[in-house]
């Protein structure tokens, strides 16, 4: 379990992609395989059942299959972190409850998504949430399928709670992050971005990481573009970062639905033989055409990479 | 089940509120207490787990408790229409093959809300997702919790499906609504209003009905007023028009969060005597304070209810 | 001048389409054409310079010209309303002075559109915003283009200033609109609709009229469901209403841009031989493609037609 | 004139607040001496008439005053850019011909925002208007208040025209800007950033500068910041960015409205005696009260200053 003020979690965390070979089947071979790719490649952590999780496609038992075969593989190699985001706080609870009994060492959890919640109403429910559940917990600020941000303020008054241990930030607005920089300036309160073309600048900054999707495919760009950031070394900063903006133009905008960037991280995979392409509805898998785009693209990006 | 072609629904569809006792209790007595209340109100169907029934916050475990004992309680008296609306398509067939069971009349299922589809993505998903069940299945368009419309051009492929029967509109664009009984004039394919302030105006329009919130509370109103609109008595619509919108300013609008609607009318219900006003989370039921403003609301409409 | 107690405004207003040559250029004979064809068609009132009129788009001295002309043209057979929405309050106060030199009978006004105000901001902007003007001025909800609306309980305080005599609203949002005509039933304040597709159904529950965009093509189609509204006619208004939708389904939904239904409107004014068809920057005339389209569809409906 | 390849802008650029007397009357000696105090402080440019200079609240009138004003005083020590965004292009261009005349350097424009333009007509709207004047000019992409993005692909193709410069982006997205500043290495197009929370790692990374509202306030510190930047200072950066944030965080958010940041920056101007905290329509200046609470705010951060 991830204590809130000995060694708390740093670096890349890697938002795991759901292998998947057909509806609600999972691809226990390409999770293996994804598990072996992104541990070589560095990371620091692994989050389960996020947005790039496919997480809220996924029926509970997939969900279930997929913490226990995950904790199992990883073992204490590297933290893992289990999305518990729902609609039902109970059901957030039962999931946190079967996290941790599988080994898990913390969860994550946006607000509910249905509702709009009030802020004081957020600041209950998080409350009572992290009462029900014996892991500690982040928060996830994810505007854009969320329709509220949790704000500055509610952040400040969450903090308080010990169990409630950082935020991971996918809103990619730069100030709310800065903001929340400067609130928790040397105290314990991690705080993770998740869009990966801010990553750098953030940890320069100082935030603690990264939840960045483009880790499931090229782990080391992701954890050598961290490692420089917290050194300060603008050069390989400069560099690397290159090649993020690179991978997040060519690969993540194929196609032309908000799903693109899950698509594309999922045939890249494939592509790279560690696993299945399969998408869980409503998404589609890309077709023959956009894989050829996204090969030549890839092979472009690679032959950049001298890691 | 409900046929697409032969006695199609119509009138006034309760979308039942769900009485709980505490969290994930069901209140079954106040539930058999609210059916009896609506059904001798003269209400044409019941929906649960819409909206108004805090679906997204109740466990399945409550949700499928919910749907059994309604059904029985019910019998064949009105219909029973129940959402299944979820961010998980499995989850949803599911839920609609338990109700199925139970002996539910149809679905009513509203966007996957947690990613954003594109139209397109749509039209394959309810395809889908009807393909896995057997009951005829309701759209429901409610882009505030949503985030998107059904836009008219989805509805008017989807309903091209003989198990998609009809839509709920709770947008409240009356553009929207208009071009859609525009489109379905003399088809199959029933068309009900959410919002409980225009239903009465769309009604006369050529719309089939309303499900409104407000039948929990005063079902003979809403009945009395949609065969007013139906037999276009204008006198009358106006006389009910004006109670239906003063329960819309005064018993809605006590508190001050998104919640206001909600809260009222489960106070209400309570105030009545009917069922317990205990809200799921992240909801509160309102202190005493908030019970006195509704009380005395309530006896100032129901003076001016001679029905 | 159009006072708030005796005389009120009533029936269909045209949000006069501004006739133009080219960039800045009145197409004068243009708009003598159009006058004379709305007025012969019945309208109750002219207004220019709203959101059909492309005000934002056009500079001061050619929106200074065409309140002129318009004026000197129409003469005292309808009231003149002049849009003066701005984000300058004394641009808007000159504006209407200028109105009120060329005999202008009342101005209307969104609530300023660059910065986001407050309610309470608002309504100190039309208090003063009318206190620096002579002629009487309707409320302007138009949140599409405006970010806000102009919230139930602001229009409930404004309208208490002798000076605010009325509204219309384009927001096609259903329950605001109710809970206008509820809160000011039997009151001297005039709710005017905006989309045309809500006109028969408002009227009907209580409205006094539409402010709608096709009646500078079809004038009398549009006073005639006005009057079929007004007098619960309900066999007329079901048939006028559907060639309604269809001119709004078929005439509206050339071209692809949000500015579909400006360029439709502009192009079948032109096809009829009343105007030119140049649009403003930053928008673009149909195509002979699109003006073919348009053609055919336009011929459609009037063969409908039994006026 | 700022030329595209040669001596481009860099560093600092002030948004200038407008001091103004009383509705539409300038306060010249209040202008005068914010014009010494920026200029003393080391900015690269003054930014006449954007957000923070309350352009669209100000009178045309009030506007070329202004303009004219500015550039006597400033002459030829810094650059002058002006704000030209209009929903009406040639009023835009007036004002641009004007500010030529008067001797400004550069212009600044946002989409218009009124009508909500698709990305085609975005880019022909630029491109007409860049026809239209003489000076170079920036993009402005401000979507919270012009309710749109200037997208990518549109700045990409924007920026092939010779006569437009540069961006600023006033969105806060950080993936946004990062986008542009991997599509625009090493060319000659000026990235410029808006929020004053993000400037410091935006150049870490890049970027050319802030267009910072609070350097109407401390210029010496955002200059500092940016020179940090520019130099990879971390520690000189770190310790500066602090005071940043806590001038966000204090001086910007007294007061309810969105107009806090405005009023907060004019109120603090004022208490330092540079020029009056009259604001223009619909805004109110703070009252003593806030007064007092921002007066001490600054005592505080003044105290930690050592610059």
């Amino acid at each position: 379990m991830i204590q809130k003020h000995n060694n708390p979690l740093r670096g890349i965390i890697v938002p795991l992609v759901t292998p998947l070979l057909n509806d609600n089947v999972l691809d226990f071979e390409g999770l293996d395989n994804l598990i072996t790719h992104v541990i070589k490649g560095g990371v620091s952590g692994i989050f389960l059942l996020g947005t790039t999780g496919e997480a809220q496609n996924l029926s509970y038992e997939l969900r279930r299959k997929l913490i226990k075969a995950t904790c199992e593989k990883v073992g204490s190699r590297v933290p893992v972190l289990v999305g518990i985001s729902d609609t039902c706080i109970d059901e957030s609870a039962r999931l946190a409850a079967y996290a941790a009994r599988c080994g898990a060492d913390a969860v994550v959890a946006a607000p509910p998504y249905y509702y709009i919640p009030g802020q004081v109403e957020l600041i209950q429910y998080y409350t009572r949430l992290v009462s029900k559940i014996d892991l500690p917990l982040f928060l996830y600020n994810m505007p854009a399928n969320v329709k509220i941000y949790i704000e500055h303020q509610t952040v400040l008054e969450l903090a308080e709670n010990p169990k409630i241990i950082g935020l991971k930030d996918s809103s990619a607005n730069g100030v709310y992050f800065q903001k929340l920089l400067y609130s928790f300036k040397n105290k314990p309160f991690t705080l993770f971005v998740g869009p990966e073309e801010m990553m750098a600048e953030m940890v320069l900054m100082g935030g603690h990481g990264g939840v960045n999707g483009g880790a499931n495919l090229y782990p080391e760009l992701y954890v050598k573009l961290y490692e420089a950031a917290l050194t300060k070394n603008m050069e390989v900063i400069q560099q690397l970062q290159s090649l993020v903006m690179e991978i997040s133009n060519s690969l993540y905008t194929v196609g032309k639905y908000g799903s693109s960037y899950l698509k594309g991280l999922k045939t890249a995979l494939n592509l790279k033989g560690i696993c299945s392409d399969y998408m869980s509805e409503p998404f589609n898998k890309f077709e023959q055409k956009e894989r050829n785009i996204l090969a030549d693209r890839m092979e472009t990006i690679e032959g950049k990479m001298i890691l």
